[in-house]
Formats: structure tokens, sequence, C-alpha cells
């Protein structure tokens, strides 16, 4: 078998968003695509390690940020890279929220989704969870960021909790 | 609600195939997503009415042959404007099966993945079937056909049963 073909599927890259009372947080997602039309419903696959899983459980909303081709890695990193159990993140990130109080972030953004959840499927390590759009709107003109962008042309990492992450070869030393 | 704000999430295209005794049957379809690592398990997207679902349902198998970029147009008509209950979509087309007896394309096909139907979760007017990765192997180096280059460069339509389907607008003349 070889796992490498996985490699071949495509992905964009999101930042799925959620709510618990007034705190938000918010984590880089490639596992994100529409799932019917009528209605239209999206899905989103997150680990459920993440702060975000918990607030999507709890609130029943997400909003999906589609993010831009230009997007700079140092964004992707607060998203991907670090728990919102550790910081505020977007303190320092351009956001609005919805009508019902999802936030959602505007820089580096082409547009974004906001979903009530109606359906949810546990996999393993992780949960799909779908839900009806209710609202979306378009925030800028460009091209999408594409996961074989941000792998190929940025050669920027995949975090441990992706549905996509490769564990590194196992070498003879073991860890103590 | 701008609904074209959905046109900017990224997919691939792929033929996903599955069988029922000797049968075969494909279809295109573009909500195809890894959703864990650990094992790796495929997620497919497909709607109700199409005959590639019912034999999922039924043999508990499919495949997805990943297309590449280079994909011609008469291809992709084949197994994604035709049905399996009118034609034999493989009977031109360059294919092989493997071990379990899943039929998977190999004419303009990067690699391909067979799994095991792990989960199922009943989305609507849609079916997500989740299975777990039992095979895997790339048959070419090349690139992915995209969605954006289907649309775009291609000018590709979007068949009814597809999740990304957008209903031509409603004009004053009523269908009789």
């Amino acid at each position: 078998m070889d796992s490498t073909t996985l490699f071949d599927i495509s992905y964009g890259v999101y930042v799925v968003s959620s709510k618990k009372g007034k705190k938000y947080n918010g984590q880089i997602a490639n596992a994100v695509i529409q799932v019917t039309s009528d209605p239209p419903k999206i899905l989103v696959c997150l680990s459920k390690n993440n702060l975000t899983h918990k607030y999507i459980q709890q609130s029943k909303l997400f909003s999906v940020s589609i993010l831009e081709k230009e997007t700079p890695f140092k964004f992707i990193g607060i998203f991907g890279f670090r728990s919102g159990r550790d910081l505020d993140k977007f303190k320092e990130i351009s956001h609005k929220t919805t009508d019902r109080g999802t936030p959602y972030v505007t820089e580096n953004t082409l547009g974004y989704l906001e979903c009530e959840l109606t359906e949810t499927l546990d996999v393993g390590t992780h949960t799909i969870f779908v839900g009806k759009l209710v609202e979306a709107e378009k925030l800028k003109q460009g091209e999408p960021l594409t996961y074989a962008i941000y792998h190929e042309v940025k050669k920027g990492k995949t975090p441990k909790n992706a549905p996509t992450y490769v564990k590194p070869k196992k070498t003879e030393t073991k860890e103590k």
C-alpha cells in the first residue's frame, strides 16, 4: 500500500471558528466540503483534541473563513499550530461576528460561511460536523489558498491533529 | 446570503467506483477527503439517486480514482453525466480490479484508493460514506485535476446530483 497516493487529494485551507458564550476560537482545517445543495450543507472534520471541536458541540454553530492564496505563514501559524487553550487567537486578528454571534476572520479571507449543526458523525480520532448554511458573504475577489500551494510553494507543514497528518518515519533510536 | 461564496471551496475530481457481484459502476465525485490519519479513512459524498451509492451500500467497498489535470471532457462525460443503469461505463474505459474485486479506473488516473465502509451518515439528498483505506497505489506522476480547472479552464458543467449543483435562476416562464 502506497500511502503517498493520498497526497494527490485536493483541498483548500480554511479557518473553522466557533464560540462558547463570548469566548471565540478558530483553527486551520483542510477537510471542508459542501455535501448537499438543497438545502446547502457544509461538512468540516475536526480532531477531538481541538478546542473548536468542543465549542461546536456546545454552540451548534460554526463558521468557515475561506483563506486567500496570499495568506502569510504567520497567520496560518496562529490558527494551525497554537491552541486556543493557551491564547486568544482572535485577539490580534481582524474578525467580526454574525447575527448569531459566530466569529469569522476578515483578514486574508475571500468569504465566510456560517452553519447551524445538523448532523454529527464520530469517525475515531476526528468528528465530522455537518451544518446547514445560514449565512454566506463574499469579502474580496481572489484565488483561494489550496493545500497544494501551502505544501509545495510555501513548504508548509501539517499539524498533528490534521486528518492528513503523516507520521515521521520511525528511527532506531527510542524516545525516552 | 451570497451563495457564490461556496464557489471558493476547493475540490479535486475523482471517479468513485463500486460493484454488485460482477457488475461494476463508477461516477464522478468532487466531495472526497481524508478524515483521519490513524487509521487512514476516506470520505465520499454521493447522491442517493446514483447507482454507485446503491452498490456501496451493498458491497461495503469503494474505490477512488484520482484524475489527472489532462483528463479529457469525453471521459468526464461518461462518468459524470451518464447513468450506470443505461450503460456499462467500464466497457470502453481501461480499468482493473483489486484483490477484493473493486473496480478502479487506470486511464487519466494518478492513483487509486480502495476503502472498506466503516461509517455512513444520511445528510438528506446525499449520503456520506466513510471507509478505512485498505489499498492505495500510485499509477503515474502528474498534477491532479481540480474542480477549479474543470470549471474555469475547461468550462465544465456540474451535474444535477452533485453536492455543489447550483439551480439555474428561475424565470417567469413556468415549466409545463
